[in-house]
């Protein structure tokens, strides 16, 4: 199926109110709270949802069950997703400790790093490996996607090494714009960057 | 200045790789080059560029310092910005630690917590207060921003506190769609959503 990038990036949110909904009991929705709920206009909630076919009815809004169960399959919530962490510092521990599974069902399965005091050892319930052991386990456990979280200078080295071993897609912490064959798929979340943007943003409507 | 903001997103990035190429002793560069190192085309970095008035000569390519010099007082890296962060848990003590501080003149200057083994205490340079005392010093040392890396059942709260107490754009590591005023910029970074869109890119591509 072929959907606007941008569609694919509210998919995940529609998701996530969708289960808060059925967690709390509430079996129809109207596209008014719902759109209220995630803060996306009506109007382009009615086209994201109509790549997908027809999913609500005029008057009557939406129905919570059916939509989750579509969502869920859209999204493969029902099947576990693992996911390789590549550097386990300060941001790679606290994202081992959070490992997205109270919301997601994306799991990191496995953790990588040079520092010996970190090898070998099991943290949060993942186990972490010396990067020499990255090929291996990225291709015994099957792993497509791998979260970089490593310094600036081997970024660029790992990434390369990820995917050889088979990843197709980088979630890229690093500030490094990576290279990467075109069918890798890489998302950059640079923290800097973000908070840097938002900086700028309060700083140009002062000047208004 | 009114700029789109795909463009105010590519500038922090520009400075960032200007900075790099100020250390490395270089004068010039080429419009190919800076292109190729950021990866952004010439196209969009010329039409970045024309809204600060033309930075580059034909045939000559763009000078490092000047650009640098430029980018420095539009993005206010010539002095330092305070911000806040609230919740001391796995993801905020490591944004203590990564603070921002390598890359760009973004410092976080007060961390805030409820847990009493985190208060009253200096982590990674910070002082981390509780939260009782969030106004206070907020306002006392003129804080704009805030980090929010708090449980999501207290987000909304939280982000109401900073608000009032004069913080004008939040940076939302939460999976809440925070409600604020009109004049609030809020951004929101929900790594759970990232990570899921990553994953269901991949698994459309599968299926094609």
């Amino acid at each position: 199926m072929n959907i606007p990038k941008a569609t694919a990036k509210r998919l995940p949110l529609y998701y996530r109110y969708l289960s808060i909904l059925h967690d709390a009991g509430k079996k129809k929705v109207s596209s008014t709270e719902f759109s209220e709920a995630v803060q996306i206009d009506s109007a382009s909630i009615r086209r994201d949802f109509s790549y997908f076919g027809a999913l609500g009815k005029r008057g009557y809004g939406y129905d919570v069950d059916d939509l989750l169960d579509f969502f869920k399959k859209i999204l493969n919530q029902d099947r576990l997703t693992n996911v390789a962490l590549v550097g386990v510092g300060n941001l790679g521990k606290a994202l081992l400790n959070y490992n997205f599974k109270s919301s997601t069902n994306i799991r990191i399965s496995a953790g990588f790093d040079i520092n010996p005091e970190m090898t070998g050892k099991i943290v949060a319930g993942v186990p972490v490996y010396d990067v020499k052991e990255l090929e291996k386990q990225i291709s015994d456990q099957q792993i497509k996607i791998a979260i970089l979280t490593v310094p600036a200078d081997v970024a660029q080295k790992l990434a390369d090494e990820v995917i050889a071993a088979g990843v197709k897609g980088i979630m890229n912490f690093t500030p490094i714009r990576l290279s990467a064959p075109s069918d890798i798929q890489i998302q950059t979340l640079d923290l800097a960057t973000e908070l840097q943007t938002l900086a700028y943003f309060l700083d140009s409507k002062d000047k208004k």
